[in-house]
Formats: C-alpha cells, sequence, structure tokens
C-alpha cells in the first residue's frame, strides 16, 4: 500500500452534501420501483367492469406489500436524514458505511415484489425481515461510527441523550423486524400485521393523532 | 412509549432540504416513468409505414393519459413547491405527511397506466379521480397542519389571505376530481375531457395566452 | 375567475431552486431510463461465445441511437442549464414552460426505443425529429419569455450579445432537426448520420479537440 | 463557424452544482435500476418454500454481479465527488466530459446484467471491464483537464501531491480491470474474484477495519 493511496483515502468521501444527494436520489427512486410491482391486470381476462373489479381486488395483498415498503422506506429515509441533521463532517469510511446502506435499500423493491408473490411463504418473509434488520444494522453502525469519530456536532444542548434515543430508536427497530421473522412460524399475515402496526404507530404517533383535531 | 422516543421524534424531520429533495426525486421519477406505459408496437404486425402510423395513432388514447398525468404531476408539484415557499420550518409530523403524500404520488403511474388500457371503463376513472382528490386532501392537510402549527413565515406581507388563496385553490381541485368522477355515469371520455379543460385552463391561464403574444 | 386564484398565480412557481432540481431529476431519469431500451439476447438462442458476439452485434443500430440520444438530452440539459445561470427570477409561466419542457424530454426515451426498433422507417425518424425539434422551440420560448419578462439579470456585462447569442443557437439546432427529417426521404441513415455530426462537432468543437493535445 | 457561437460555448456548461446534481442523479438511479435485473422467479414453478429457495440459490450469480456493480458505482461515484471537492470552476467541456463519462455510468446497468445472465462467457466480462476500463479513462482525463485548465482551487495545501494522488489511483483502477479481463482466459470466475477483492480492499480498507473495533 503505497503513502498516495492513504493520501487519497484523507480526501475522499468529505462531501457531505453529495451523500445526502445520492441517498435522495436512492430512496425517491427506491420509492418509485416499488408501483411496478404492481403490474395491472391483462385486458384479454377483463370484459366488464365486474372483472376489472374483481382484478383489482386480486391484487390487495400487492397493495399491503406496497404501502408497507413505502412506510419502510420513508422510516429509514427519517432515520438517515434525522442522523445527518447532527452529522456536520465525513470521511470516507462514512461514505462508504452510506453506499452500503443505499446498496440494500436498493434491495427493498426486490425483497417486497418478492413477498408480494409469495405472501404466504415464510422464506419471502425471512428474507424481507433480514433485508429489513441489516438497514437497521448498518444504519446503527453508520451512528456509532460517526458519533466516535468525531463527526457529530458538539453544539446539540443535550449531546449524550440524543445518542442515546438514536441507538435506543434504531435497537428497537431491529427487534421489530426480529420479532415478525419470527411470527412467520404462526402465519406471514400476523408477521406483516405485527410489522405494519409498529410502523403506524410510529408514522401516526399518539401527538400526532392528537394534533389532527386540531386541522379539521 | 419511553421518554427517550418522544426525544427522537422532537428532533426528527426537521431538514426542509432534504424533504424538497426527496419529494422532487419522486416527481421527476413518477414523471419519467408514465412513458413507459407507452410501450411500443411489436415488430411482427408492422412491415409497412402505414403499418407503423396505424399502430401509433391506436396509441392515443394512451398518450392522452400520458399528457393528462403528466400536466397532473405538474400542478401536484407546483402546489407543493407553492406550500414550501411558505414553510420555513418543519417537525416530524409535516414530514411524515409529505411521505404519504409522496405514497400516492407514486401510485399515478399506476392509475395512469390503468386508465390508459381501461379508458371506457369506470372504474378506471374512479380509480384515477380517486387518487387525485387524496392528493389534494393530503395537500390540504399539509398546509393547514403547517399554518396551524407555526411552521409558515410569518414575514408574508398579506398572511391571512395566502391561506385562504392556498385552501381555497386544494378545494377547487377536489371538487374538479369529485366532478370529474361523477361525469364518467355520462361518458368516459367526458371525465377526460373536463379533467383536461380545466388543467389546460390552470395551467395556461389568460394572462399567460395574452403574454404569449409578446412572445412572438 | 375569482381574485383569489390571480393571486395563488402570484406566488406560484418562484422557486428556481426546486424547478433546476425537478429537471435534473427528470434529465437523470431520462437519460438512465435509455438504457432499458438495450434489451439483452435471450439465453436459448446463445450457447458460444460467437453466438453472444453476434448478438451484441446485432445491438449494433440500438446502440447508435442510444448514443445519439445521450447526446441529445446531454444538448438539451446544458442548454437549459445556461439559460438559467442567467434567469434570477422566475415565475408561474416560466414554471409551466418548464414543466411541458420536461414533458418532451420524457417522450425522447419512448422516441428512441421507437427508433431503434424502426430505424429504416421514414416515421420513426418524423417523430424522432419533431420531438427534438419542438423540444428546441420550447427552449426557445423559455428564453424568450424570461427576457422580455426581466426574468433574466441585467448584471450581464454583454446583455444584448448574451440574448442573440442564445436564440441564434437555438434557431440553428431547429434547422438541424428540419433538414435531419427531410434527409430521410433520401436514406434513414442519412438523416441519423447528419444529426449525430452535428451534435459531435458541438460537443468536441475545434477549440477543445485542440485541448485535448494538452491532457497528453 | 460564427463568433456567436464562439460566444455561446463561453457561457455554457459554468454550473458545476448541477452537473453535480444531473451526476448524482444519474448514479443513484443507475444503482437502483440495478435491481431490475433481479428477476424474480415464477410462480408456476414455485409449490413449497423448498422450491423458492432453490429458486433464490439459484440466482446467486446475480446477485454477486449486482454487489459487485454497486460497489463499482459506488467506486466512480466518490471518484467523481472527491474531484468536485477540489474543482470549484468550471466550463463547457468539463461540462462536456462529464455528460461522456455519465453515457458510460448508464451502460453500468447493461453490463451487469449481460454478465449476469453470461457469467461464464468471456466476451461479457470483456465487455464489463471494457466499461469500467472507459470510465477510469474518462475519469482520469476529467481531472487532468481540469488540473490543466486551472479549474481546480489553488487552495489545497499540498497541491502537487494531491494532482499525483489521484492520477496514480486512477492508473491503478485502470490496470485492475486489464489485469481483470485478461484473467478471464484462466476463468471469468477468477476475473470477478479478482474485481471484487480489489474493490473490497478499497471500500474496507486496513484502517477501516481497524476502526470497525473501536465501533462494537
Amino acid at each position: 500500500m503505497l503513502p498516495l493511496k492513504d493520501e487519497y483515502n484523507i480526501f475522499a468521501g468529505k462531501n457531505i452534501q453529495r451523500i445526502e444527494a445520492l441517498s435522495d436520489g436512492v430512496f425517491s427512486i427506491a420509492m418509485t420501483i416499488l408501483v411496478l410491482g404492481l403490474t395491472i391486470p391483462f385486458l384479454e381476462a377483463v370484459h366488464t367492469e365486474g372483472d376489472l373489479g374483481l382484478q383489482l381486488l386480486s391484487m390487495a395483498p400487492k397493495l399491503l406489500v406496497y404501502f408497507m415498503s413505502f412506510i419502510t422506506l420513508g422510516l429509514f429515509w427519517t432515520g438517515q436524514t434525522v442522523q445527518y441533521t447532527h452529522i456536520t463532517k465525513s470521511d470516507r469510511h462514512l461514505n462508504w458505511i452510506t453506499i452500503f446502506y443505499l446498496m440494500f435499500i436498493v434491495l427493498i423493491p426486490f425483497s417486497t415484489v418478492l413477498l408480494g408473490e409469495y405472501i404466504t411463504f415464510k422464506l419471502a418473509i425471512g428474507v424481507y425481515c433480514f433485508n429489513m434488520l441489516l438497514l437497521a444494522l448498518i444504519l446503527y453502525m453508520h451512528w456509532q461510527y460517526a458519533f466516535k469519530s468525531n463527526l457529530v456536532s458538539r453544539d446539540i444542548p443535550d449531546y449524550e441523550r440524543v445518542d442515546k434515543a438514536m441507538r435506543n430508536r434504531l435497537i428497537r427497530v431491529q427487534i421489530v423486524y426480529v420479532v415478525g421473522a419470527l411470527l412467520c412460524f404462526i402465519s406471514t399475515y400476523l408477521s406483516i400485521g405485527f410489522i405494519l402496526l409498529f410502523q403506524l404507530n410510529y408514522a401516526l404517533p399518539p401527538n400526532f393523532r392528537a394534533n389532527l383535531n386540531k386541522i379539521k
């Protein structure tokens, strides 16, 4: 290993703005590509409004998985965004942790189509949960590395508590996907229901639902 | 619910720049994915220029729906962009309203292909209009929530009137899609014509058409 | 038309950064989606290295059209970017001209696949050139409107000459596509050759080729 | 060539922010489109968990190539990003070198699907390595041109060494792909193994692996 190589490594991966731009790009495309799993029923089988209605109804499991995966992507996007509001510097290692993170984000549409197609198969739930578990693990590593390498801004008022809240959150997510995977041994629908419930509870927390009353 | 969880919620979803970047990403991909619904006639059936011409002509309904959906995406993108020129802060709730908004933006290519394939079916128009109605509703909620939670800049000269104009506009859009959906009971082409006319009237308003004369 | 509607129009479409972000998104996806037209030869027909070589060779016309369309997208992206380095304000009309511009940018992958599939058909060249001609026209309108509506920065040293150079350039592009379309009456390959030559002459101008010597 | 044309060339391609935005867009889509090569096994052949497991196992070569290509895209994205942290000005030539760079970035999903489908074919490895070699060459040219045309910031402390490190790195990458291509004459799996090893050695360098211990 030449010293020049090390030098290259010193100035690589420092641009946070572009890491964020690449991430936003990957997330938005992964979100949009999910819809490609929703294939339209073919014309030959459909002659009446009733036929079309039945065909659309038969897409219900795919739609369910679509919504679940979209919210999942939303959760992981929010998770990464929150970290970067506190991370003010980057280095090549953080850069590469992000690239590996995105590598498994991009696999979500694959896991989703697999689950939509094989919704009653334990293996499909297993692949799905493993994908998400890995993402939560990498995101945890991402924060840990940034925190320990002093890439996190020290200007946050309650520095240690932010770190704790961040890690607690991600550990809870990991537990949810492990439990979700295990529940498939009872029923795969139970797994999906459990994960969806957890996600909606997070996406629509009590104080949000209370705030909704204000909106009307 | 642990206090740490609430703490996480306090600092989540605050980054407006990334919400905008994610939205621009999703909109641009949804716009581009529309074109994937325009499948090219296969080679076997086409031997002469005339054959190709006929095949392209047979794509007319798909092209019509493509243009309508593109303008629709343009309208919803403009609508969200206008809100964010006044919204100067964000919180986790606004963040999640946006994610749900994007979830139904991503369904537009699906609704579009469905309508392009089944242009004479009431159900296809119904799904299409319902998709758009929901988007207008979420965008309305988005503004209402931001306005009532003091996330909108108070520096706007005519504060109350902006709020009123914003809400009026979105209520009008909702009415258009309800009327559009109901018109399908006469003819689905009438529904499409009505929606397109409304959209073009908005996209090319009278003063714009007047300005066009200046261009020449 | 209510006065509130006019008011909405006054504050709509002012955010140049997001117009640029949406455009960059659409261009990058259109560029990437081009590659989806390059379908891989199926396994059944390929048993030896020679088979695969022949299959790849048979893709030559598609590759040619792919390169041409990519450079075209590069030209139109550069064209729009140059305009926005001088345009410092926006309004709803400029916003909508851009959306219509993007609508035909997104059709480029469609026109490209059509031409790649039917490279010897005059109609395919016609559709292709018409698509590009329309884009050059909208880009011309875009500049004209911005210039006449005082959305262009007056700080440019040679204000009038920039305007003239901008318009001259776009008129020349329009002529190229009209001539390109007409040449198909002799041969569609002549059309493609003519357009490619013009594009490469622009993308690799004499002083660039001179500069290349410096690189070595 | 009219003087007006030269004038147009003087002010074209100067906006670095948009070149970066376009690049981030193209990279993120190319990364996400890779997953489209991972087609799901069809329902008819799958009746038991075992069937699905076998089908997923049969996707192993495609997954391998997917990971390799994703890391490759990560490497080329990091490479370009590093250059732009030092490049502070742009001109039309740099603009076009980037567009040609992106043209071959977009071909990576094509080369990847080709290799995934024909993993034992020398020609597939050849096309793959040629694609990457070309990218390394264009990136080298990109830096050389920027450096010699004074588009690189002179504020870097160790100006000459950065230039040297940058060029050394890219020459090493070129050698890797030439060697990788040649190894296919022994075995295509050897080629892939060699390239993957080099990439992982770069993406996870010794000091990173040391740092990983800190994380736990």
